[in-house]
């Protein structure tokens, strides 16, 4: 949709396993025409966007080979970047142009109804390239996440895996524990708070298994992290220790207040 | 706010330690009147109301033994219960009512300027009575919340601290643990999602300081339902329990879906 609505001159091909997806997704203005087949939607494509589940990336690369035209630029929106980086390499030919990004914009919800002009704007885009990426073909996927309002960052895939996992994986697999531990009787009592603390649970748990299992190396040291977190927080629940947790608490609030204040700042609209 | 925007009759003397809070709390209209000293504020009143930290509320009420007339009420806003049943029963004379109470309403802000007069309304209130409580004192304690739009429910002040350390202490030490974990640079890519999970972790230090000491031994035993959840978890991250490990995920998905749902009902504006 945000495409459709910046970049006038793109003529867009949706192709999935859904045709009622589709369908709506054509409907509502998504895109403009739908692929009858995964060959005949890429076919004469100069871009290719692969927005599946993680899982699913690399066996995609592999039927796409044969399918795609020289020059085709080809990037995806996965929430991990390693393991599609090297997929692309082992399998697309060396005249089409892999590029990995990571746009870190939506919601726990999903369909094209949910769809929204202004879903990237001012959010982070990771891009990841490596020593075998095009340069021109970097710049054009530097320059479309932009064109879109997108804050871009260039990582490793392996520094980008490393990030997500404290940033957004662990947050996950922490609000899933919270929530899969509470009781009926504990529900009833749920305030604003944990609803918050909890949203992003409700994301499809098909697809973060496919996140949790790719970057399972990396969430594993992350888990390990908290523990330690966890563990001095245990040292100090002590009446002499009253002090220390005091300050150990207000150490997150204020570098929570600061992000809040920085974020607020970014995603300010002028 | 609530108070003097939906029970007209009543009038509000407040008393606290800073006299610039007072002060503003009269001007926007949240109290009627300053009290001068402790004992001149509670002198006359029929209700008495105690706002602060957990930590402070045992030396309140011994202070407020000698100055209550008989007859008063006196109830309390802490999100901890059995510590104040036990100081009520050791310092207030059998002729002063007290009877234990913990809105669940609020935000991580503070000061009378985010006083809101909706804050209460369709919010969850636990009162929480002993063999001791007078019936007569428990009803108009249970008639006060409601008047105020809040739903009223009564549980023992052991159970409230057990429940309340699953649904919300836990839940406030997983944020501030995951909040100092960050570095900058995860910082810098925390999207949405972080911002929601970790918004609890603004709240102020030492009011959760008295919190989590006071009801640390509960606190203990959620960490270890969290830990066991996570363990479970660490036994799933392999590719062979790709199956269960989505189970694991979208069983807290749907669980967190139906609480989002239950909640919209109840706090739905008819």
């Amino acid at each position: 949709m945000a495409l459709k609505s910046l970049n006038k001159g793109w003529s867009i091909t949706g192709f999935g396993r859904n045709p009622a997806t589709l369908e709506k997704a054509r409907q509502i203005g998504c895109i403009d025409h739908i692929g009858s087949s995964l060959a005949e939607a890429v076919a004469q494509a100069q871009w290719v966007i692969l927005c599946t589940p993680v899982g699913r990336l690399a066996s995609l690369l592999r039927e796409l080979a044969p399918l795609l035209k020289a020059g085709t630029i080809v990037t995806d929106v996965g929430s991990t970047k390693a393991s599609v980086a090297r997929a692309a390499a082992r399998w697309l030919p060396s005249s089409v142009h892999f590029v990995a990004s990571h746009p870190m914009a939506g919601s726990e919800k999903r369909g094209p109804e949910y769809a929204r002009t202004d879903l990237f704007d001012r959010f982070p885009c990771i891009v990841t390239p490596t020593a075998r990426t095009n340069p021109d073909a970097l710049r054009q996927v530097l320059k479309f996440w932009t064109s879109l309002g997108m804050r871009v960052y260039q990582l490793s895939p392996a520094r980008h895996d490393r990030l997500l996992a404290d940033i957004s994986h662990l947050p996950h697999v922490l609000a899933a524990a919270l929530v899969r531990m509470q009781t009926p009787q504990t529900l009833e009592l749920a305030g604003n708070g944990f609803l918050d603390t909890t949203r992003i649970a409700a994301g499809d748990g098909e697809l973060w298994r496919d996140i949790l299992l790719d970057n399972r190396v990396n969430l594993r040291h992350s888990l390990q992290k908290l523990r330690k977190q966890l563990d001095q927080l245990l040292h100090l629940l002590e009446p002499h220790q009253s002090d220390p947790l005091a300050d150990w608490l207000n150490q997150a609030a204020q570098k929570r207040a600061a992000l809040a204040a920085k974020k607020l700042k970014q995603l300010a609209r002028e």
